[in-house]
């Protein structure tokens, strides 16, 4: 960990984001028809390393669907306008509307306040998840760390087989003065599903989180063009150091465990297939992606982002805004051909052509390929 | 201290700003309800780390008041227009309405040295003090180094509880050929309020300002969008590196001393909620904020900034500008619930989460934070 | 090497870009007009330093002819129109046409991938390289590792002197599944005419493809402003870096051969005069033109560029737009006198007086001119 | 001299530029009433450490005559305009309003490249210096390396004081195979005048020419805002170390003579009232100031700068631009009050209140201030 000293007596970590490093290929090169972006985690195997955000801008039940049909994990969000309203297409579309009419982004947030604050039904998000039953892929929802406990019963009853308990900061140890916080240790060992958990943004918080029993854990806080979170709180997570010292903690509970390997996630700042290769290449095991899901034709928002924070009612981190077209399929999207030559599209098409020319044919091989970083 | 050689045997002190850093959260998260942020120097104690830059163009006794009933100390400019005018909105009234009509921004710097070219009233300047005195809060003003001598008598007189002397970098040994240059030492020792001094901006000025009996030292110029003294002199002070400086200094003098806490603020460089985390999170113990208080609906030069320098009669290191809407009510500026997501509302609710996202509890505690720098 | 810990036990290699790199003069000045800048590849010499891209959009075989006449190596791209249409120049001035009308860049790709799916001619390419022929100059194809053993032989017949092989990433190690890969180390022994290959980003790879017997070496992967490889595909060469490696490429087989001097040819990166002279000064022998063509008046493409990635059918890594005004000679655009004193034209020129200032006469020396680097 | 290894084997120099470098106050302060910017070279005293750069745009006859009575060296160019033409001024004029009226700022080089084709006039040069030599400044004016033997003789007969031998990048070995190349050692030996010379860019060509008997050595390129150097050879110096670099030389030689003491001029990079208190901060005696005169009404081209090497007949390294507006009165924009906070005017009156500021009260102290480099 190499510490700097940035004032006397003070030390920082030194970090890097995925934009201060680049990929550079081993002495060989390989076919892409030869290489597989495959992954698996628990008993559930996936094509491509791909969860969404589980945020309604993006993740309907009907998208989660078909992102398990291309090989994917849709997250739908458990929390969100599937769980809060009857008819949420709507609801979406009258948030589009008003957005688009308004002056100031503020109103935006103070129109996803207003939405938010419905209550979640659990006979919504039954229904939801019921609906996502019949896709084929598996099925997941995220759950918040305040609510899990309560509602990642009736998830599991509904037919969850993966459940993403996630918050833009997630540690093992949450402390509070007054009311019980969630135990994950005990809640997770008590599950019937596997959990994903997160995000966390440092070796510690990523050992502890492993200690939970999580199958995988999200490094990162989701960040991209519509987050605040570090204009707000002071708080950002270098991606490439992040997922580099998360693979590490695996690695050490690997050996701590003799033998259990937890998955790495990597969320935020990943915003083109250069990106995914990239994360990869600094030791995740698949990707989380919010806003290059914009570009999907399928998309709820037609385009328009928003993290669940931006409808926090008194601190919101982050905002809505467009950011994709929302005229490509996702198919197209996911798995080419590309449209255009931004790494914009044929997102994993993309990643299995990086392996390829860099010489990699696995995910787990293509970890320890060679980076450069701005000297 | 890390020094680099920039050339054959002249070396610098590598250094840091507050931007180049970002908080990294612990093993621990906390509900943010369990956050305290108050702190206390000398016999005063305030719920949130706050200090006003003593500008008119954001202090009134008026907006002072409010500060304090709000937790924060409000600090009026002792040499501002309210101690040289009987109507000194009209002034800022008139300021504005010139600086509206003005083609080329020095116009107003020069209607800024002719309307501050106006001599200080002890009548008027007591007058505002004692206006200040019944909202409640802690009463102070500011003076510069080389007025302190003169007008602090009549303002401790007129019931200020703490003295701010404050230039734009001030040093405990200021050497003149002719006259007599003030004496802090002997002049803090004969006073009957606490003192917070500054702006310095290294270890050994800061420890030297420490042992001159001050309750608080200022690092920083105070800097920020207004202000040009890195443009005008070259001087300029990386506030990461400043404050974790100073912070040292205070550890020095806390062990020289058997005990003197002597309380840092940084000032300048502070233009969000995100940035007001980093400095505490740095070392400091306070804030002291210009600019972001243009936001406020009570500022008296509705939105507009200037910093004290920007009236000099023959250097001017400042200039005036529109800055914030001045459109949100002082309290929700600082306690939220917050407009937006951009870290420029609800400053100190910001602050609060952070420090619980982060897992600390008390602002001492959170001056351990874990930090990253650019790698 | 120096590495960087990125992460916990994760490291990347610290790389420069040209543009991190300023040239430093010697102790000594020289006239320009003592200047060499002359070099020999196998057994056919060069005034200047220069190989064209192998692109439609700045060479045609009349292009090529005028470069050898100037003393560079005009390299047509085997692959490319010439080889494919019989009235090449018509179909991209059609492309022109539909390059100005289109409202998105994506347009233009789609019409390049249609384009550039009729096959090649074997007849047309050995009319275009005899139309070579006649210009006096070296006569130089390029053709991709995948279809260089079909094409090697009827191009050699049709009288190359020198061939390329060049793909964006290349390895002497090319692994597939199923068919076989072109062994370039065979093959180039059993060819007639000396090869240049690459492109590579690393020693290794280097060192590699120099022991398959290539005369010369292309380090970096061609990149400018119509690429988008690293966008893509995250592998990026930042060239200072690249270039130094290659040279040092370049010593080791030299030593383990006992003289055998692999040329480093700089390929992608290099936008001015200036960075021609970087490029030579990190160890280059020579430089592989592309955007900076654009500026002469033959150039086909009336100042249009766009690499050959950017016609790949399913992932292309590039795009086609206005790059130069095609309004200078090229005799001047490389010779001068300039135009300006924007680096862009009386390219070599400009390395004349930039080794003259610094203190060297010949190309070889140059390469150990001192450097500064960002600190 | 920290060096990087940027590729296998392959080193650089980390370089600074003055903008990466900021002053930081001592633990004094001083009055700036106290502070003296005097400085003196071989029987010549200045109040400020200023030199013009001796470019036709900014340097007339009477300008250096009025720069002579402020307290500068104001240098004409011995090879300008007004030892050109009859009625410089009026060419001037000309120039400018072609300029006004091109499309393309490579039409105003093409239109300077004309200009000073025309022979320089031996009459013309000594009539402009007897017009320089009743101001009671110092009488000082430029040749270049190439013309010095030719004109020195009839400048020093004329009346010149003190001579500036200036080329963008001089040495004192200047190697060339036809023809007598001046050398410097033997001419400034033989010549009556103290003789500045330059530039250069490090240590070693710093020495050497101090080694030739030069009473002051230029350090740097001249190069600003209409220069292009850096684009077209790839040469540039990071002033902050380049300076430094000199001031080794600076020490090495008065050790190695046992006293003999070669001022160090800092030209280039220089913009701004921070820029010259950071020159002299990294070790320079004196700054020689192109740009930023063109803020004096009494500059000849009416705020447009190019530099000499704009009219260079086959490789211009620089152009024609409006840069400053030229409405201060000389004096006020060396000496103040300032006109706004820019750091553009009362360049050496902000340089005295840096000083101060910092603790420093004379200009060979100020060489050892603290200095902070961007971590």
């Amino acid at each position: 960990m190499p510490e700097v000293e940035i004032g006397m007596g003070r030390t920082a970590r030194s970090a890097y984001d995925l934009a201060d490093v680049t990929i550079v290929p081993s002495r060989r090169t390989r076919s892409s028809s030869d290489i597989s972006t495959s992954w698996q985690i628990d008993a559930y195997r996936f094509d491509i390393p791909l969860l969404t955000q589980p945020t309604d801008a993006i993740v309907s039940p009907a998208v989660a669907k078909a992102v398990g049909s291309i090989g994917g994990l849709g997250v739908l969000d458990g929390e969100g306008l599937w769980a809060r309203y009857p008819d949420p297409q709507r609801v979406i579309d009258d948030l589009l509307a008003s957005g688009e009419a308004a002056d100031d982004p503020d109103e935006m947030i103070a129109a996803l306040q207003k939405v938010y604050a419905q209550p979640v039904s659990v006979d919504l998000l039954t229904e939801a998840i019921q609906t996502m039953r019949d896709g084929g892929g598996t099925v997941a929802i995220r759950l918040s760390p305040q609510n899990a406990a309560v509602l990642a019963g009736p998830a599991i009853a509904a037919g969850i087989e993966l459940l993403i308990i996630q918050g833009t900061i997630v540690s093992a140890e949450h402390v509070q003065a007054s009311g019980a916080a969630l135990n994950l240790k005990s809640f997770i060992a008590d599950l019937d599903v596997p959990v994903i958990v997160g995000g966390c943004s440092n070796y510690q918080t990523a050992n502890h989180l492993m200690r939970t029993g999580a199958a995988g854990v999200i490094v990162g806080t989701g960040h991209g063009a519509t987050t605040t979170t570090d204009n707000v709180l002071g708080i950002a997570v270098p991606m490439a150091t992040a997922i580099a010292d998360a693979a590490a903690a695996r690695r050490s509970y690997l050996d701590e465990t003799g033998g259990r390997y937890v998955h790495v996630v990597a969320a935020g700042g990943i915003d083109s297939s250069a990106d995914i290769a990239k994360a990869i290449a600094c030791g995740a095991d698949a990707v989380m992606l919010g806003e290059p899901l914009t570009w999907a034709a399928e998309a709820p928002a037609a385009g328009w982002y928003w993290p669940t924070t931006a409808a926090h009612p008194v601190l919101p981190r982050g905002f809505a805004a467009p950011c994709g077209p929302a005229d490509v399929p996702l198919r197209q999207l996911l798995m080419g051909p590309a449209l255009g030559a931004d790494g914009r599209t044929n997102l994993f098409g993309a990643l299995r052509r990086a392996m390829a020319k860099a010489g990699y044919s696995r995910l787990k091989e293509f970890q320890k390929v060679g980076l450069t970083v701005r000297g």
